[in-house]
């Protein structure tokens, strides 16, 4: 049988999990393939460290240049992660005329692009199933299965950290930097959390997702994040009286006739009946809206060693089809478009705000006039008093931009009988 | 550009939702698949009937062989139906040539393996995404994003109709042939519902993703298929006391060495938290367990006109794109294992099962007794007073053989102290 030979350069999670799997379902993978995938070199940084998985040591080189120079290797899997060198790395191994497989999220949002376009120009692969939502098949599907609909809209729950957190805070009524020191000493959170928690690993996967939605380049800093350090236990406590959960849900929709997209991270109201309210833990979703299959979700684990290895094996398989078949470069970058972002103050949703004023006749009215002269439209509201003087208002509004709430909560809280705004949030539909 | 010329067999319900999916998208698609997709003609049965789509009358004819002998043609959409005449027409296209997409779920789990053999080794591709789970991602994801894994088992909902009534009785209280006559009044239900109900529809389509799953052909008469009929508000009520939903699943399950597997049709328990139990109404979902990727799992709609229209048209652009790099027929049957067939009564799940028996002493005891002779162990049991005579006594059982269950059951139902054997149905984890 053939042997397709494959590079890798580096050994951590990802890359333990890879080589994992191709060894324990070599015969299978041959099978389906008609090939087998041998790994001829994998390039790490320490050579002696110990490893999640039994490599032969004279596979190993701290050199990646050896790898990318070697001409029997027909694919590199780039499984460092970060912009730099990986970008450099991927880029000469294209020059080379290797195929790519890459999970690295950062270098896809930031410069994917280019790398699609030299590996289009090279009619080689390039696939990166395993950069956003581990081994839940979503880019595959996006580009193939689902490329008969105009896609209106695609919301996710792609941070696994992030959602933990929110569930056990929703399960045990506990305070954010509680949970996230519990979920750091589980190792579900990193040491620095600002990745996760502030929404960055997010703003980069809903860039990919959106880019590959709407065949559109998506530049990733103007993808807003917001991630979810200000949600308090009394805000999820106040979605489930009101029929809500908490997440953070990563957005990206373009406008009916396809001019503007918007794509946005942040912390939502999702209804109890939303099909991504009840993804809880670290399982990641991904919700698709198409003109012609309605609703699709792809569920499962969005990270870890072999959930993401099987979305890295996965692309090895079609790039060795694609091999065998004299096909690579099959499909190439699918951003044939130049849609205009939106900028994130003028997207409308309905929102929520938590508001705590003194418990006195017309408060509520002189607040519910705040927002009538910004045209925010009340769909609801809620007063309870917290003690013998203070109430707690909370309100639910129609669709609105988010800058005319800023711009009446502004005003509200300088009311002489408003004590604060607590908080505020997006309510999605 | 350049034009890839399509023909069709059938212009019902997919026929005309991938009519005008072509006709609505057809710019995107021709950017995202470098050429155009044509309709060229298209065979109905009747020239002048009315259509659910504007389609040129000069496309159509009567006669398929003349778009199965068209050599302009290069992919043959078979949208009719059925095992014969469907099959004929398709293997003579396949004879001129031609490559298939089909949404025949019944021709593939009957005569598939043959279709594709041939069009193998004629180096044509052969798709049928829209076969199972409407306009849902199944089988590409199994055939390409989860190539890596193992898969241990697929669970799916693959039947709306099925689902639908089992929502409603368990939403409203009401009998199953209530609510099947108020879906025949919806349309959610066919006049002849036999297909749907009894479970043969998701027979085929577990059989076709068994196959799949398990590289393995999968003899369609040796799936078990149970349907509906015989579950009872009752049932729905205590399943939901004991914290389960009812639904009609499709499993396939194959053993960890590999040499066997079991297919089957039937209701089930499923726990309130399985990622199953909250798919309601006419949607549909696939839970896959592979060894790399744990679950992942696929929902939406699994029917209807568009969703199922999206599947053929995705299925269209792939093989679009494969005659561009002439790469046709890059992944072929999938079946070259050879599987053995686990019979039904020897397939070992928790049980569930519902006694009426005189409120008297050692009653209970008896049961039990008879439970243990044939190995049946006990999990749980609940015994509750009907009236001032009689008890029901609602049993569930560890992991057992079903031919020991029903042995029980059988010993059971005649002692003195029985009045019936209500119901019983597996449990599933």
């Amino acid at each position: 049988m053939r042997e397709i030979k494959v590079g890798v350069l580096g050994l951590g999670v990802v890359g333990s999990g890879t080589l994992r799997i191709l060894q324990e379902n070599a015969d299978d993978i041959a099978h389906r393939v008609g090939a087998r995938l041998v790994v001829k070199k994998i390039a790490v940084q320490h050579l002696h460290k110990e490893r999640a998985v039994m490599v032969d040591p004279a596979l190993l080189t701290d050199n990646p240049q050896e790898v990318i120079d070697d001409p029997e290797i027909e694919i590199l899997a780039e499984l460092i992660g970060g912009v730099e060198p990986a970008h450099d790395y991927v880029l000469r191994a294209i020059e080379r005329g290797k195929n790519i497989v890459t999970a690295n999220k950062e270098m896809m949002a930031k410069a994917g692009h280019d790398l699609m376009e030299a590996a289009g120009d090279a009619r080689r692969d390039f696939f990166f199933e395993g950069s956003v939502a581990g081994g839940i098949p979503i880019i595959g599907p996006l580009k193939e299965s689902l490329a008969a609909n105009k896609v209106r809209e695609v919301m996710g729950i792609v941070n696994g950290t992030t959602n933990y957190i929110l569930t056990k805070m929703s399960q045990e009524g506990a305070a954010f930097d509680d949970v996230l020191r519990e979920a750091q000493a589980h190792g579900y959170a990193e040491a620095d959390p600002s990745s996760d928690v502030d929404g960055w690993d997010a703003q980069y996967k809903i860039a990919i997702l959106a880019s590959i939605a709407f065949n559109s380049r998506v530049p990733v800093e103007e993808v807003s994040a917001q991630g979810i350090r200000a949600v308090t236990p009394r805000d999820i406590e106040v979605a489930r009286e009101l029929g809500y959960r908490i997440k953070l849900v990563a957005v990206a929709q373009q406008d009916p006739n396809g001019e503007a997209m918007q794509v946005r991270v942040h912390p939502a109201f999702l209804p109890v009946h939303h099909p991504l309210a009840s993804v809880d833990g670290v399982f990641n979703a991904v919700l698709v809206r198409g003109d012609a299959v309605g609703d699709v979700m792809f569920y499962g684990r969005g990270a870890g060693s072999l959930p993401t290895g099987s979305a890295v094996v996965g692309d090895l398989i079609a790039t060795a089809r694609n091999i065998l078949r004299g096909s690579t470069g099959r499909i190439g970058c699918t951003c044939f478009e130049k849609k205009r972002m939106q900028p994130i103050d003028s997207v409308e949703t309905k929102f929520y705000a938590r508001i705590h004023a003194a418990d006195r006749p017309k408060v509520l009215a002189s607040i519910a006039g705040v927002f009538g002269d910004f045209n925010v439209s009340i769909e609801s509201v809620v007063q309870k008093a917290m003690n013998e003087d203070d109430a707690e208002i909370v309100w639910v509004t129609h669709r609105v931009r988010e800058a005319d709430l800023l711009g009446a909560l502004d005003v509200i809280s300088h009311l002489p009988a408003v004590r604060s705004v607590d908080n505020w949030m997006r309510v999605e539909e």
